[in-house]
């Protein structure tokens, strides 16, 4: 049998590794900052006519340009934007590819602030593009002035500011990204993946005034439709037919675009628990600042906390306990996905069961 | 209002188009080679049962790995395959996407023989790699010799074969397959999109002996999914690993899983067309040539038939008419896909209709 070795495999991605958390199959799933609460019977019903219909013509192809979901996206976003305005794709990272290689590859550099979300080099290494970063401040935010700098450094076509930052949580308020917008030409991607469950508001209201600016969304958290994979952006024209260009035809299925439809028909409803969500993290944090950790910041429906001597040694002691979080972020800390009340209350016995700040368990 | 022009594009992607055929609304839909043949109401029913499981937890993310999908999609191709030897993705282009972002990239080149699929070129350029061609004979068949001929000139480190090939429709003997993969460390993909249409056997034969042979598939064409974008490919499980350390995760959705394993469930009643399909396309061809027409012999579901002295001229007048076909391929042809037997017998009437082989209508 042949091996990965043997094969013509491009020389820079030799001995990487698929990307993925551990899918493991346990009580309590805490590690990639889903929703915790399913779609209603109502909805899902609703989706599976919508599917229905769509199957009476799933021998033709798809609409190629997804025109009535961009529009329904556009109504969702509001700030006065049109379905010519909204890219959307199969999950947000889809639509990072789409802009990386439309702006990126090779001999180009897209520029990111760490930690930041871990998928950013998988979309530029897919695309060839060089990935340059530069630190966050210590408590993980950003000054306008810090990017100029990174900026002026590296040249990139493209940067990325994700706010709320994943694994951080940390926020960049709309005047910071303005400053920003306003010193570089090149393209700001501001993922906005966990915008809805922020306080701050979103850079979306900059649009009219910076027109390489980028900002992207996913259905994945906030509308609880992970599995769905619908990620969108809302730019200039120009960015969205830079983005038509280099998309696969037909990338978007006919399924896909109806089960979008509708849970953005649905919003109210779905969008229901994002600030319950939003409570049951800060709740956490409060408790576990009470209980010694180091918590960041965060306006996402997730917490980065610690710090541990011994972090894969906690996240071990909690999987044994039922209860899987994710192992990522800087040296001795760990993230974790706001559940349902059941959830945090089981995830809070657990750690006050296993000495989480002790080099070692007793 | 920011233009293409000022953002800074790809230089090579500078002045490209979206791909795609026009999206008309005409009673006679000849154009993309799908099959006319929608799924039946219980298929639908069942798609839509699945979509409601699905949507249960499509709060969460879909199976990373498609293994289910993957091990249906085996036992579809038989031949003893098993899932870690199939990967499946949203549409037979996103498949060659992920061969190519992994065995290709920059300083790099797949070759192809032409004419050939169109969206050939398109993977290439947006995965950085140097797309070359040689031309096939000229009754568009290849031979292995002058198949290997080509792999000397340009050492490609892929080679795409597609049989039944589009828009000519003209197959690739296994044998052919056997003896080019034989003199060749490339990797070999065989895009079998049309495969189900064909009496000549398919390449799968041939996987056990030439460990660098990819057979690519589509349930776009057969399956009559198109809308449902799921294409595949049969391979070493080296080569499936290769696909998954530069796919990006979760690329699946749960709605697509479900709705592709339903239409695997019913695959019987899907391919009940294929026959009937290809036999409408060979009595096409046998009308065709009975009215002067050249012809390539095609053992697809399409045609390709000339040759017109103004080929836009005839399609536009078959437009007129209602039937929208496809202007593509050689200079001269049009390739249309086989319809139902009142979709050809319009085509047929539109045909007499319109002196196509004059330069001119009268």
């Amino acid at each position: 049998m042949i091996t990965l070795e043997e094969l013509p495999l491009r020389a820079d991605l030799v001995g990487q590794e698929p990307y993925g958390a551990p899918q493991l199959d346990v009580p309590v799933v805490l590690n990639v900052n889903e929703n915790p609460y399913p779609p209603s019977p109502a909805v899902r019903r609703e989706m599976a006519d919508a599917v229905v219909a769509a199957a009476g013509t799933l021998n033709r192809y798809p609409d190629r340009e997804a025109l009535a979901l961009r529009s329904d996206l556009a109504a969702y976003l509001g700030h006065g934007l049109a379905a010519e305005q909204i890219w959307a794709a199969n999950g947000s990272n889809e639509v990072m590819a789409h802009l990386l290689t439309a702006f990126g590859g090779p001999g180009r550099k897209v520029l990111a602030f760490t930690p930041t979300y871990s998928m950013y080099p998988e979309y530029a290494r897919n695309t060839c593009t060089e990935y340059v970063t530069a630190p966050r401040r210590a408590d993980f935010t950003l000054d306008a002035a810090s990017v100029q700098d990174a900026v002026r450094e590296h040249e990139p076509t493209v940067l990325i500011i994700a706010t709320p930052n994943n694994p951080t949580g940390t926020v960049t308020d709309p005047d910071v990204i303005d400053e920003i917008c306003a010193g570089t030409d090149a393209i700001v991607v501001v993922d906005e993946a966990y915008q809805e469950f922020a306080d701050t508001p979103s850079a979306l209201s900059l649009l009219p005034r910076h027109p390489r600016l980028v900002v992207s969304r996913t259905m994945s958290k906030a509308f609880a439709l992970a599995g769905g994979r619908v990620g969108y952006l809302a730019a200039a024209p120009a960015i969205v037919d830079a983005c038509r260009i280099v998309r696969l035809p037909y990338h978007l299925s006919a399924q896909t675009q109806a089960v979008a439809r509708v849970a953005l028909a649905h919003a109210d409803e779905l969008l229901a628990q994002v600030r319950s969500l939003a409570a049951e993290a800060r709740a956490f944090e409060q408790w576990a600042r009470g209980r010694g950790f180091e918590v960041i910041d965060s306006q996402a429906n997730f917490t980065l906390f610690g710090r541990f001597p011994d972090r894969h040694r906690v996240w071990q002691a909690l999987l044994d306990r039922g209860i899987l979080i994710r192992e990522t972020g800087p040296d001795g800390f760990l993230r974790v996905s706001a559940g349902t009340p059941q959830e945090m209350a089981a995830l809070r016995a657990a750690l006050d069961d296993i000495n989480p700040l002790e080099a070692s368990s007793r």
